[in-house]
């Protein structure tokens, strides 16, 4: 019998409180061997503080509630911990010592893998046996070795329908309106997210025209170029635009363009600063839409596939911890695309803390400012819902009726 | 048997096709007495300029298309007819003769009443009998007369849901992150939408903590003084935001605050203004999500009372003018809210033309930062879907578990 403890670190994803509630429910069915269920708040910083939770007893109805519940239930925390900082990890061993817990769950991305990771320092500082397990979670789908982190699916939903609305609205609009929309979409080094965006684009004229990615360095003048031909070809031009694109000097763009002609600091991330750029050299009306929070918490557009694999995630974490595996992270392996197919494996966590993994090549077309085949069917079983829409396509995309 | 004409105007709902639809479906039902069913593309201009689709023939499968379509499926446009522009009123006037038409369906807000009312200066040149109907649709929710536009209440949810799940978020970060979250809401002179941020909050720790409504003259030191007391107390702060609140002086923040210290222009709306000042002042991270079109063209999202009202002015607009009505709009009374009950009546256009409804007073509490109960009351049923969340309660708000 041993005690175990949970806890939520960095930013939420739409699904993050899945993962908690399938692993707590996986615990409880193991009441022979596991005793006392424990969840920290707001993270490390929770087992650092001492502030800790009993959910032993949690009950079914409850935990009903907390897959329906947007967030992190517990908190999460947005902490580094220190190589060499003994001090903390000796707060954390008492915590740890205090409630006789023997397995820590962690469930971040990349940061949180480095802190499941440096967790093993415990043993070493104070030869205190300790299992530690990771679970994926990150809506910038940037883990390695995974083929999706729970979260993205969702928030990559969010981005396709949200393009395809707000792209139809401009077509709409755009004869005596606005001519050019900018969609600012989360993922500051890869561009997973802002690629969900032309999920269901399958000719030059669907949206988004242009999607830039933080993969491809952004050229000022082609951009101009491109955004001109769209707008002169179809009446408008849709653009996606990761926050994190970097100038040719390997700068974001956000940073960079917020100096105005006189030199002077501009608020705002980098989907304004392009709309300001467009208005004042080509005089488009142009209107940027900034999700923001709103695209990583949206639990009320989760899709099945991300809900799925979140309560998989958990439930593995705790079958590894009884198998007596230790300092590894359960990741998605797809075995078939249609139907979606998918086997869970263990990975060391030591191979996935701080690794970033990007678009690959081969996911962007040579032109720089499109996806390509490979990337949009990789993409489609994770934004699909067989119930989104009352007339959707094979990839869920919804069907709107086209006059002509 | 007479031949009519259908039109799109002003910024688009996620309902306005279903008004659409439910427009064609009547009139096709009347083929005893309606002949010929026109569409013009971009509201008046394709009028203007001959630009006319024949839509008598659309199937039911086509009609429920419709339905499922974002934006406006025939074009829309922003133009306002001038009072003696002869020359125009002739270039209708003469799509008109060379179609036969003698109805007009118009479907936008308060400047295309203002269209459809202007409309009858063509009999006034040219002694041509036509009947003009209007048909109300605009997420502001600012037509007078009638309880509500239709539109209005998808538009309302999202931006509900959206308060809902980014302060859930907000909640479970603000330890080491961001502290305060700001959502720029559409309705530049009425504080209808932004309200609807608050149709589920019942106590001060409820989201949002502060409504800025454009009926209410912005503070800027009131409003730092609020932000650091929620901040203070709970941790984080969440802030709606109209695009159009004022100054002291009548100038819309947004433009008056879009100079920095040094008297430099910046870019952005007025929650980008807002992020600033709150970060230059109080040093408190802050993050500003921008909906945009976002909250306009959210189909997928559309409520179940919305999409049946949006309908049901399309119907009885057919009904009016086969019952020999004209330059009316049809309107929604509310009769009961639980449940809700509703009749349709005809308003003469002249009285709806160019007049805003703003909030009323008591819909806004003394403290100028929170709705009434009343206000609640009176958004509540227009947010409801009874299948949006597992669990949800009376109101439709979903149910979110709650660490003690």
């Amino acid at each position: 019998m041993f005690n175990i403890i949970y806890a939520q670190s960095g930013g939420m994803t739409p699904v993050i409180n899945n993962s908690a509630a399938s692993l707590i429910r996986t615990a409880q069915k193991h009441s022979d061997r596991i005793n006392k269920i424990y969840a920290a708040k707001n993270g490390i910083i929770g087992l650092i503080e001492n502030r800790i939770v009993d959910i032993t007893k949690l009950s079914e109805k409850e935990l009903s509630l907390i897959e329906n519940t947007s967030g992190g239930i517990f908190g999460t925390c947005r902490y580094k911990l220190k190589e060499d900082d003994y001090e903390t990890y000796e707060k954390i061993y008492n915590t740890l010592k205090k409630y006789d817990i023997k397995c820590i769950f962690y469930n971040g991305g990349n940061d949180s893998a480095d802190t499941s990771n440096k967790l093993c320092k415990i043993k070493e500082y104070f030869d205190y046996d300790l299992i530690c397990i990771g679970i994926p979670k990150t809506i910038d789908n940037d883990l390695p070795f995974t083929d999706v982190c729970p979260g993205f699916p969702s928030s990559a939903k969010y981005i396709a329908i949200s393009m395809l609305e707000s792209s139809t609205d401009l077509k709409s609009m755009c004869l005596t309106s606005t001519k050019v929309t900018i969609i600012e979409i989360m993922g500051r080094h890869a561009g997973w997210l802002t690629a969900a965006s032309s999920v269901w684009k399958k000719k030059e004229s669907d949206s988004p025209h242009i999607c830039l990615l933080p993969e491809i360095e952004f050229n000022e003048n082609k951009f101009l170029e491109l955004v001109k031909y769209f707008k002169e070809k179809y009446g408008y031009c849709t653009i996606a635009v990761s926050e994190g694109i970097k100038d040719g000097s390997g700068d974001f763009v956000a940073n960079s363009k917020n100096v105005d002609s006189f030199g002077h600091k501009q608020l705002g991330g980098v989907g304004i600063q392009l709309s300001n750029l467009i208005t004042t050299t080509l005089q488009y009306k142009c209107h940027c839409m900034v999700p923001d929070y709103l695209q990583r918490s949206c639990t009320h557009i989760a899709t099945p596939i991300d809900i799925e694999l979140a309560k998989a995630v958990g439930r593995n974490a705790v079958e590894y911890a009884l198998d007596g595996k230790n300092n590894v992270m359960p990741m998605i392996v797809r075995k078939n695309s249609t139907p979606f197919e998918y086997e869970i494996v263990d990975v060391e966590l030591s191979k996935i803390a701080n690794v970033e993994k990007k678009l690959p090549d081969n996911y962007i077309k040579e032109n720089g400012y499109e996806i390509t085949k490979e990337c949009r069917d990789y993409l489609k079983p994770y934004v699909f819902d067989a119930n989104f829409s009352l007339y959707q396509d094979e990839d869920g995309k919804p069907i709107y009726f086209e006059l002509d």
